[in-house]
């Protein structure tokens, strides 16, 4: 454990043991620095992830504050320990079974990969896309093919810029949705046969696109709260001939997992040690809860080894099918594979897309977005904490829509899953997201596919499932 | 040669030598089957046969006339004989640099693979995709990502049915474009390694696709008029271990050649024979200047081998990038192997292509679209046999918008290329069209890609040039 690790595992203590309460202002820096004789940067990086993990916020020119905690009684799940061997991914036939069973339309849906679209600027989008098309001129729908609107590309690369990150619109390339940048990237770092690190648990289509490309997955152990554990990463990285890894360090799916940014920076210094490239799948990394945007580890790429992917599916366009790669030293190659694969984003998306960022409001509409999501979590946190057996352990997402439950041993998620869907609410169960499925007693929930009522009555009526399976 | 093909030929030679003259009624089919002592069946395959090449045309309840023939003097180029060998294809580089010359717009793009974005109803489209986003609520945004929209498919279906064809909408997968179903459904029945028969010379999207899964190519020759040698293919399947064909047969890519549907019929059972697949790229199919529709390969299929490709890009919607798989016995493959490589073409594109058609006069369009692409072959026939340097042969093709050029042998394509790109016109060099770059003295002329006067001079220029390299 760090320094500043250690520092911030002790203030989490005190506001365990409730020495701090809710609203108690931290020590300043300066206070901290003197009396843990640690440095200013060190206590930073400590308050930093306190807040990164949800437990204190900061105001401006005042301090760091204790936060108010969601609710649940539940414990975070243990770090996994997956087994250190690759494995071929077989996972296709179950992964189609299950999003056949769980998309009936009619159900509470608890299971599904996306958000409420109620929850998105969908009229002003149609507006933006409307007034793009009548002023795109003939000729505008077959240029810009090759890597995608010029102006979207600008658009995404003054986002990057207010981050701080130095990518330029001729690093990106447009793709139809992240899931493409992730399949194109992968491929173009890969050959059937090699080694990719991903996260335990991880989401299933990286397996499934592991299984496609006839790649070996190597699960590595990962924290239900930071994301996958580096020392444990290194020694796969020192033992094994790894040829990539596949992380989603911001909000991971399914565990909803932060990766702290101290931390972010050591992987990228760990990868750059091994040239390892990472494709770091960022789809969700606009749906913070804390005040500030976490940063991606392509923010800490020096060797143009991260192929950052994102997209604007998961904030503010379902179904647009617009998302991006910046490929680092791999984008030529990246965006060749996808003038071969499918040529081209949908122009008329882009275009509506790009004057919709021009017109302004985006960030207000996520600022509600975010607000949306962090009181629905604290729904479905509390109606978890009140009905489900127990023993159950869940994580705390700071961020995203998901959360990952661990039910006691005797209960079969799918199992749990068919008394739920006659129940007429879906979820995804722990066995898609790893290639040995052992996460058969685990469960992911997706906090913002319904409205709080909805959530509340789904939650208690699954904590009951779950106590009738073990009765 | 068939009776039919037989029959074809003799009345070609009459209207070639002068005997019949344009305009002139050919006998009644009975009148014919009489006096030949040939089935009127076999009378009326000729007589579509002659249709199909554009020597004659129908009038309703009249008969069959000899029609203008499209101007030039030059003789179509031989059948190709490409080696009965299996190559690995390494043609990416190539494509690409070729691509990056030839993509400038201020050029007279000869060389594209697009029509003039002008002959399209894009503000009608526009239109129509402003009122279909306005209309969709906002969960129509994440159904029908699977298979694509339904009334889409239903819409797709109809056309099928109109054309005789069996297919319905749960037949079909709706894609990112044409190029995005041909590579999936390629995939869907191949593994690395296999062996794959293309045509020669072949669209070099095709090859691109071959070496990106890591394919071998078997070319089989291949008629500039009526498509892949079906003895020569015959001979393939019999002695190789042939995995897939991946064939044009409607207004094919680089050739313009258009398979006899009788000669389709024969290819359906050839391939059910040997339990091969076609994977039939259709995307030129409504480009027909004929006054019928040809039928695609899939019209024969008995089996589900034919997994049926085409998309909107080539006659309504370029840009779009909505385009489908008919994928016979491999549907359900290739949805899953969509949903895994990119997910779903977009919501916007799908419902704004749903409503134009809805609203009618899709029909209309493809008319003056056809007419306006068969006048343009006229002006661009006619400017070869004027200005290009004797010993040239070219395509005359029924349909589509690319013309095949054989030059003298002394003519190096890349070399015309860059003559012409000085000259301010593109055009697409024969060393792309076959993984052996055997056509290095012929080029692909886009006539769909200017206006008239335009191809005019571009089509002169090129002569010019072509000759001075002879010199």
């Amino acid at each position: 454990m760090k320094q500043y690790e250690r520092c911030a595992a002790e203030i989490a203590e005190l506001i365990g043991n409730g020495s701090l309460r809710v609203g108690d202002r931290l020590p300043s820096v300066r206070a901290a620095s003197a009396s843990r004789r640690i440095s200013p940067s060190t206590v930073f990086e400590a308050y930093y992830l306190l807040e990164s993990r949800g437990l204190v916020h900061a105001r401006p020119r005042s301090g760091y504050y204790v936060s108010a905690r969601p609710p649940g009684r539940n414990p975070e799940p243990p770090v996994s320990r997956p087994l250190s061997t690759a494995a071929q991914v077989e996972i296709n036939d179950l992964v189609f079974e299950i999003l056949d069973l769980a998309g009936h339309p009619a159900l509470v849906p608890l299971g599904s990969a996306f958000p409420d679209p109620a929850l998105f600027p969908l009229a002003k989008l149609g507006r933006s896309l409307a007034s793009a098309v009548r002023r795109l001129a003939p000729h505008q729908m077959v240029e810009d093919l090759r890597s995608g609107s010029l102006r979207l590309r600008q658009q995404i690369a003054r986002r990057y810029a207010i981050d701080g990150l130095n990518i330029a619109a001729d690093d990106l390339v447009i793709t139809n949705g992240a899931m493409e940048a992730l399949n194109l990237c992968l491929q173009a770092v890969t050959e059937p046969g090699d080694l990719v690190v991903i996260e335990s648990p991880t989401f299933y289509a990286a397996l499934q696109a592991l299984e496609r490309l006839k790649l070996r997955a190597l699960e590595v152990a990962t924290h239900p709260a930071e994301g996958i554990d580096l020392a444990a990463l290194e020694t796969a990285l020192a033992q094994q001939p790894v040829k990539a890894c596949w992380l989603m360090t911001s909000f991971q799916n399914p565990l909803g997992s932060l990766m702290p940014e101290a931390k972010k920076r050591d992987l990228a210094r760990l990868l750059a040690r091994h040239r390892v490239p990472l494709i770091e799948d960022d789809v969700y990394g606009e749906l913070y809860f804390a005040p500030r945007k976490p940063l991606p580890v392509k923010a800490f790429d020096t060797e143009g080894l991260v192929l950052h992917c994102a997209s604007f599916s998961k904030c503010v366009a379902p179904g647009y099918r617009v998302g991006w790669a910046a490929a680092g030293a791999w984008k030529q190659k990246v965006e060749r594979l996808k003038v071969m694969s499918s040529l081209s984003a949908a122009v008329p998306s882009q275009a509506g897309l790009s004057d919709y960022l021009a017109q302004g409001g985006h960030d207000h509409h996520l600022r509600r977005l975010r607000q949306t999501l962090r009181s629905r979590r604290d729904v479905v946190l509390g109606g978890i904490a009140d009905s489900f057996p127990d023993g159950t352990r869940v994580t705390r997402p700071q961020g995203g829509y998901f959360v990952w439950v661990e039910l006691p041993p005797a209960v079969d998620a799918q199992v749990l899953l068919r008394r739920a869907l006659e129940a007429g609410i879906s979820l995804m169960p722990g066995q898609l997201f790893s290639a040995d499925r052992r996460f058969g007693h685990c469960i992911r929930l997706n906090f913002g596919a319904a409205d709080a009522p909805a959530l509340q009555a789904a939650t208690r009526r699954l904590g009951q499932l779950a106590q009738a399976l073990l009765a």
